[in-house]
C-alpha cells in the first residue's frame, strides 16, 4: 500500500477532512491545528496541518505516529462576509489579476480556489484589515505569462481610477512570470502618481507550508498605506526565512528564480528598501507621491520584440519588426555576421535597442570596434536597463516619438528609474 | 589647454615615452614605474605607471606634480625570446584564441596588441614560467561573439592533440563575451580527459590599472599544471579585490556582468573551487582525469536557436530550425498564442527544449495546466541547466540522435555536469 493511501485511509477511518481540527503525535510530540489539503508538492507521506499562530507545518506520517480528531471542521453561515471599514485608517485598493498569490484554500472542499470576486480577495488575508481600509476587485484571472499590452492598459486606467478616486496606495496581486514586465509597463504608462502601486505576488500558493503569500501581501498593503512613494514597486520576499520583505523598483527588478521565494531582486541598484516588523525602512531615493491627479499615458506600439543573440546567429533569425530589443553579448556585441542585417532593418525605419545577456552592467558600445560600428549604424544604447525593460519602454517611446534621433534620446533618458546615473559597485550578485 | 595635452605635452618635454621609467612626486609622495601607454577607459587627467611589484597604478597629475625621467627604455636585443624549459616541471598547453586576455602591451610602441604567435602568448605573463614548461600556439584570433561552431571544433581537435601528446593540461585564453558557450560546447565534444582544460579570460586588457589578465592566466595555469581534474572548468576572477580566483564547471557558468572583473558566476552549484595564495582548494565533486586517450565527439546540428519569451511573442516568432531552446517565463511557461505553434513544430520533427529567464532554478511544467500542456506537446524539460548551455547541449545531442524520445532521454540526462540532481538551496544569488 502506498503511504498515500495509507494517510487517506487513516483519516477516512477516523472521520477527519480537511478543514478539521486534527491532533499529530509523533515521538512523544503533539502538534495540532486545522487539516490542510494535500498538496502535490508535499511529499506523499506528509499531513500538513495550520498550526494556531498562522504557520503551516508538515509531518512525515508512519506506523507508529497516532492522529487524532479533534474538531469536526463548522460550516460557515451563507451570509456574505463585508469587508470592515474603520474611517481613521487609510485606503488601500486591491485590483486582482490572478496568479499563485490569488489562489486561496477552500478549507470546507479543500480544493485551491483564484479568487473571482471582491471578498474572496480581500479575505484570503485578512490581517491586513488591521492594517487599512480595503477596496478589492478583480480586473482579471490569468496566469501572467498570457498577459499582453492590452492588460497593462486595463491596469493602469484602474490604477488612476482608484487613486484620482481617493484611495492612498493601489496594491495588484499578480502571478509571478511576468510580474516584471507588468511592473515596467506600469512604470512608462502612469504618471504623477499620488500614491504607491504596489506589485506583489506569492511563489507558492496558500496551501503549502512555506507559502509566502500572507507575508507579502501584509507587506504590500503596509507600503501602500503607509509609504509617502509615487512609484511603481514590486514587494516580494527577501530572503530565505521570513524576516523581511524587499522593496523592489519597478523597472529594475527581474524575477531570478523558478521557486525560490527571494526569486525577485534589484539589478544595478539597491532595492528601494524593506518591511521589517511591520515597519518600512527606504534605503534608496525614491519619487515621492504628487499632489495632483494621475495620467495614464498608454500609448504603445505593440510590434516590438526580443532577439537573444548566440553562436552562429543567422542575419534572418532577426525579424521585421517596429522596434527589436537585441540581447547581445559582454558590453553589447553581436556577431559580425548579422551587421548588414542589423544596417538594413534600422535603415528600413527599425528602432533596436542593444542590451546584454550579463544582466548586470552597463552597455558600452565604444571600447572595441566592432561595437562602434554598431553605434554607427544606428543601434541604440540600453544603456543598464534590463532587457525586459528596455523592450517595454521601446514599446512606449515607439508610440511617442516617430523619429529615430527622438526615440534615441528618449530611451537613453531616464524617465522612471529605469537607467541609473553611475554603476554602483554593491549592486551585484 | 586639456588635462590631456598638459600631461603630454609635460612628457614630451622630458623626453619620456611610453615603456621608460619615470618618477611621479605628488604631495611629497614619490612613485616610481614603468610610465604605460594612456587607455581609453583612464581619466584623462591620469597617468598610469606599471611599479616594481607588478601593480599598475594611476596617478591624477595637477599643475604640482612632478615628473622626472629615470631611465629610458632599452631596446631589446632582436634575438627570440626562447621559452625555458625545466624537465621536472608538469608541460601546459596554451592555446590563443584572442579576447582581451590574449592583448599585451608592447611598451617600446605603447600599441595594444593581440598575442598572434606562440611567443608574444606566453612571454605576455612571464610568472608562469615558474609554475611549468609552457607549449603556446595560437589557433585563431578573434572577438568571441563572432565565434561558432567550426571554432568549437577546432579548439577540440587542439585539445585533444596536446593531452595526448603528453601535456599535463590546457590553458585556452578566449574572449568573455561567449566564454560561457565554449566552455559548454568543449564539455560535450570532448570525452575522456587526461587533464584539466581551463578557458579563462579578462575583463580588463593588461595596459589598464586594474586589469585580471595576468592573475587569471597565472591561476589558470597553475590549475591545469597541478590539479587532477578531468573537466573543463573556466577560471576567473573570485571577487572585487585580487583575493582568489574561482573554478567555474564548464556547463554551469555564464557571464553575469558587463564589466566587473568577476562577473562569471556557477549557476545552480557551487563553484569547484578556487585558486588562493598560489594554492587550489577544490569545494566541489568533480570528474577526475582519466587514464586513457582523450576523444573528440564533435558531430553537431548547427540548425539550433535560442528563443526568448515576452509579453505578446507570436507564433511567427518562433522560426522552424531543427532545434530551439525556448527561454520561457517561471517555471518553463509560455504564452498560451504560442502553444499551436509549438505543437505544428514538434510535429514536423523540431525538438523544442525549456528554459528559464530566471536562469536559477529548475524548470517543472507539471505544476500547472498550461504547464502539462507542453509536456503532452513534446516539449523537452531543460531540467535546471543553463539556457546556454542547453542550447549546445542541443546541438551535440541532435547530431547523435534522431528519435525524439531518444533525443528528450540525452537532453534530460546529465553527461558533463550540466544537470544537477537536486537544488542546491545554497547555489543562489
Amino acid at each position: 500500500m502506498s503511504r498515500k493511501k495509507f494517510i487517506e485511509d487513516k483519516l477516512k477511518t477516523l472521520g477527519a477532512e480537511v478543514g478539521d481540527i486534527i491532533q499529530i503525535i509523533k515521538n512523544k510530540d503533539a502538534s495540532e491545528g486545522v487539516l490542510m489539503p494535500h498538496h502535490e508538492f508535499s511529499d506523499e507521506d506528509t499531513i500538513t496541518i495550520k498550526l494556531k499562530n498562522g504557520y503551516n507545518i508538515g509531518i512525515a506520517i508512519d506506523q507508529n505516529t497516532e492522529i487524532k480528531l479533534i474538531k469536526k471542521h463548522k460550516e460557515t453561515t451563507k451570509e456574505a462576509k463585508t469587508i470592515p471599514h474603520d474611517s481613521k485608517k487609510p485606503t488601500v485598493s486591491i485590483i486582482g489579476t490572478g496568479g499563485t498569490i490569488a489562489c486561496y484554500v477552500d478549507y470546507r472542499t479543500g480544493a485551491v480556489h483564484p479568487a473571482t470576486n471582491a471578498q474572496e480577495l480581500a479575505f484570503s488575508v485578512p490581517e491586513i484589515f488591521d492594517i487599512c481600509n480595503v477596496k478589492a476587485h478583480v480586473a482579471f484571472q490569468m496566469f501572467s505569462e498570457n498577459l499582453e499590452v492590452s492588460h497593462w492598459k486595463i491596469l493602469a486606467k484602474e490604477v488612476a481610477k482608484e487613486l484620482n478616486g481617493g484611495s492612498h496606495g493601489v496594491v495588484i496581486p499578480h502571478g509571478t512570470d511576468t510580474l516584471g514586465y507588468t511592473a515596467a509597463a506600469l512604470s512608462f504608462i502612469l504618471k504623477n502618481l499620488s500614491g504607491p502601486v504596489v506589485l506583489v505576488g506569492a511563489q507558492r500558493s496558500s496551501d503549502r507550508p512555506s507559502s509566502d503569500a500572507a507575508q507579502n501581501l501584509i507587506a504590500a498593503v503596509t507600503v501602500a498605506a503607509k509609504s509617502d512613494i509615487g512609484e511603481v514597486v514590486v514587494v516580494m520576499h527577501g530572503e530565505t526565512s521570513d524576516t523581511y520583505t524587499t522593496i523592489h523598483r519597478g523597472t529594475k527588478v527581474r524575477k531570478f528564480h523558478t521557486s525560490r521565494r527571494d526569486a525577485f531582486k534589484t539589478v544595478n541598484e539597491v532595492p528601494l528598501g524593506k518591511i521589517e516588523n511591520g515597519k518600512i525602512k527606504v534605503d534608496g531615493k525614491y519619487r515621492k507621491k504628487s499632489s495632483g491627479k494621475v495620467i495614464v499615458d498608454d500609448k504603445m506600439e505593440e510590434d516590438v520584440g526580443i532577439v537573444y543573440s548566440y553562436p552562429g546567429l543567422k542575419p534572418e533569425d532577426i525579424p521585421n519588426k517596429k522596434g527589436i530589443v537585441f540581447v547581445g553579448t559582454g558590453l553589447g556585441h553581436a556577431p559580425e555576421k548579422v551587421f548588414p542585417r542589423i544596417k538594413q532593418l534600422i535603415k528600413d525605419g527599425t528602432a533596436i535597442v542593444m542590451t546584454s545577456q550579463c544582466i548586470f552592467g552597463r552597455i558600452n558600445m565604444r571600447v572595441y570596434s566592432a561595437g562602434r560600428d554598431l553605434i554607427k549604424a544606428g543601434v541604440i544604447s540600453g544603456e543598464d536597463m534590463l532587457p525586459e525593460t528596455a523592450f517595454v519602454k521601446l514599446m512606449w517611446a515607439l508610440a511617442h516619438e516617430k523619429n529615430r534621433d527622438e526615440i534615441e534620446k528618449l530611451m537613453t533618458t531616464n524617465i522612471a528609474g529605469e537607467i541609473s546615473e553611475r554603476t554602483r559597485s554593491d549592486a551585484f550578485l
